[in-house]
């Protein structure tokens, strides 16, 4: 009946590849390390999307669209940046094909068209967006400016997976400019709020808010914010990020304005943003042996309503039963789909329908019909219950919301219960290896223990929380002296 | 008081790129022929981007995503596409940049980050897309596939122009794939309906429907349906172009499916795109010496309210009327401008808003208050009138309906005006020198002939309208039997 999945247990990776391929959410192609994103898992970005827009544009911000391409020489203008990513640059180097003189019907890369300078595919914007910024500020009012970009980023990965780590993925980048440095800390830290606000209360995923260790900064960013989820088999996972980049960028790109009191002076930047990888996170966040577990806020499909019927008299009795509740729930703006195709038993359907992480699901027969019910199947517990078809839509919006709380609250828990304690080396090691999870211990600060941790046992450093408590300890490695714990873990 | 336009009799090819430029639409950038599209002119796109992707979705397509880059062996399959995208591909050569050993602090290509296969970047997704739908058809329930794309592609273009020939630029492709040629062909029409539906009833933009000759068909496209529209300079600009592909794509990528009687046959397929090239049309079809002109339906801001005042106290009383009117125009779909700011005097903003088209202006004075009236200016007509603030909430939507209506009519008079029927080739070189506009002329069928018109006078066939009536005639150029006229136009 319908499609295998992995189990977790089995092979927690094959599961998840299970997951976002039988699902239908993406896939592989021909293209060496990039993905095509199927209607179904396009439609999931697509909510997500719009939802974050809209969040972006309540805080003021809108959207823009800069060039693909960076020339090498504003690639390579703000140092730290350029050597943090020339190592998976695409390059364009040339502009024109031409045929293959010694094979019919083949074409080669014409010699004679060689670009003069090489073009870098974007694996961020902050150059060719701080180059162009350049000729829209001179003065104070020019400023703030709050500009956000959807876009596709390359990054040439040599290890790819599914969302979570391919060379080519969609995402979006705010880059705003501000007269003071204060008030692009509060921007950072706003949109850090932004992230936070919707990957828990939409995506009912919990994360934790905090600042990365320098090791592990956006290159060319001053502090970098983040929030940190955790999956189920125990690794953490960066769900987003923002940066405070300082004057690197106006610098890097000589971008000045003049004040009120008509002084000169560099702009202040942030960058943030998230990517097609919260799909990634969604995915091992939630979901079970059976498939997928979507949270009703950003499911393409909340309610499928499957028919249960033999012959053509019982269908058109559900039918017209069915249309009613339809029409009642797409005005309350529920997302329903109705399946009654006839190419697929309803078993088939219902073991598609979980697979496809669909919240709830209504199946209703001829007998159901008599008896004025349905059976209403909740993806998250899977509990089937009998339900009067009197008042079914409020029955159903309700159980939509328990459902999201409910994902949150079991998510949550999970994750409370991996947050642990620990001040000594051997139960550090042993902890990554068997409970997995954060492990909060103390760092004595510097980039050469966290170099040292990351090679004995591959974890790093997820983030100092904020409004961390200080509290005097000695660091889990070299036994130095710290002023606070820090999120350790292995991550994605 | 404000900025300076070049006017379309001095200039219209400046008075073009002022209106871009100055109207904040768009500018160009550090990368040659790549444009950055301002927030102005971005919430414009995305005004026209939600209608389409409406239609789209309400004719029953999905969105999907699909690599950037394109592998050379895949690109070269469908030969014709192969040939006629050639001489504009970017490629992609390295993965990799390093450290230039000369000059510290620059990088430089790594020559072993060499790719085995290059990489184009995508200027049409027919390849990449098709060798993809290969792994999802195999029998004739997998059809129809019906799939739209929104994306970034590069055609690397010689001379380019703001949003109407860049090197980058954004569109939507529609890609599907069916089990019978009719099928196929009836979505072709379907989808240029779509577009002429939304080019003139939102785009305010008349459209002439029709085929495009042999000669200006889409590489590896059977037939190449298309909307021509006319611009103020008597050019014709190609709005949109649905392609029937017949099986082309399933040919070069060998995708078959079985039918119902479990016969093999290769998939029929059809593309269709329009670009943020529709922009460039949209500033070109109504605007005028003092800047754009929007229409209202896809209008970023449609109305803008300025307030004049002397003091805080009249401010204040404007303040409190103008935020009744604001949350009343809102309520009812209006997009709504008050702009209060401190830092322009009322004639600069009624010149920056004229010039960035915004359709309705309304000024409220202290005076105006007493009178318990606003100033409204229309900026197609550029009448102002006084209006009594009882009921301005629906006046104003009134008021925009009739704008929407009036840019329409005008622009359809226009047109009309520049069709012209001529049998003579004397008369057909001087109306395209002096009146411009379509000519509508008889052609003997050849691509000789399109080719030698071409190369005399520039003109190309831009369309064989639908439903054209037979006629016999003599061609313009060779004096051979034709049976039918179609359209010439010099065009963008």
């Amino acid at each position: 009946m319908g499609k295998e999945i992995t189990s977790r247990e089995q092979d927690y990776s094959q599961w998840y590849n299970d997951l976002v391929i039988k699902g239908s959410l993406a896939d592989y192609t021909a293209v060496r390390g990039c993905m095509v994103i199927k209607p179904y898992g396009f439609a999931l970005w697509e909510n997500m999307r719009d939802v974050l827009d809209r969040m972006f544009k309540d805080t003021g911000h809108q959207n823009a669209y800069f060039p693909l391409f960076v020339p090498k020489s504003l690639f390579e203008a703000e140092e730290k940046n350029a050597e943090g990513f020339a190592k998976e640059c695409a390059v364009v180097t040339h502009y024109r094909l031409i045929a293959d003189p010694d094979k019919k019907g083949k074409l080669i890369v014409d010699p004679e068209a060689k670009l003069e300078e090489e073009l870098v595919v974007r694996p961020t914007s902050e150059a060719i967006i701080w180059s162009t910024y350049k000729g829209w500020i001179q003065s104070y009012r020019d400023l703030p400016i709050l500009v956000n970009q959807w876009a596709n980023v390359v990054r040439w990965e040599m290890r790819t997976r599914l969302f979570l780590r391919t060379a080519e993925f969609l995402w979006q980048e705010g880059h705003t400019a501000h007269a003071t440095a204060e008030e692009a800390i509060a921007e950072t830290k706003q949109m850090l709020d932004v992230y936070a606000d919707f990957v828990e209360n939409w995506m009912a995923l919990p994360v934790i808010k905090g600042v990365k260790s320098p090791n592990e900064r956006f290159a060319g960013a001053e502090d970098t914010y983040c929030i940190e989820a955790l999956m189920q088999d125990g690794k953490a996972l960066q769900a987003g990020t923002s940066h405070f980049l300082g004057q690197n960028f106006a610098k890097a790109f000589d971008v000045k304005f003049s004040d009120k009191e008509n002084k000169l002076d560099y702009v202040w930047a942030t960058s943030w943003g998230v990517s097609t990888r919260l799909i990634g996170a969604l995915v091992m966040a939630h979901s079970d042996d059976d498939g997928l577990i979507l949270p009703p806020r950003i499911a393409p499909i909340q309610v499928v309503i499957v028919p249960i019927y033999k012959g053509e008299e019982q269908k058109a009795q559900i039918d017209e039963k069915v249309q009613a509740i339809v029409k009642n729930l797409k005005a309350m703006g529920v997302s329903v789909k109705y399946d009654d195709s006839d190419n697929a038993r309803p078993g088939w359907k219902f073991a598609e329908y979980e697979l496809k992480g669909v919240p709830v699901r209504m199946a209703i027969g001829a007998r159901d019909l008599q008896n004025n019910v349905v059976e209403i199947a909740r993806r998250d517990t899977k509990e089937k219950t009998s339900v009067s078809i009197d008042g079914i839509e409020s029955y159903i919006k309700n159980l939509l919301d328990e459902i999201q709380v409910n994902l949150f609250a079991k998510a949550r828990q999970f994750r409370d219960d991996r947050i642990t304690k620990t001040d000594t080396w051997d139960e550090f090691v042993q902890l990554l290896d068997s409970k997995g999870g954060f492990i909060s211990a103390h760092w004595d600060g510097t980039a050469e223990t966290e170099d040292k941790i990351k090679e004995l046992t591959k974890a790093t450093i997820r983030c100092i929380p904020l409004n961390n408590r200080m509290e005097e300890g000695k660091c889990i490695l070299t036994g130095n002296p710290s002023v606070q714990r820090v999120l350790f873990a292995r991550a994605y």
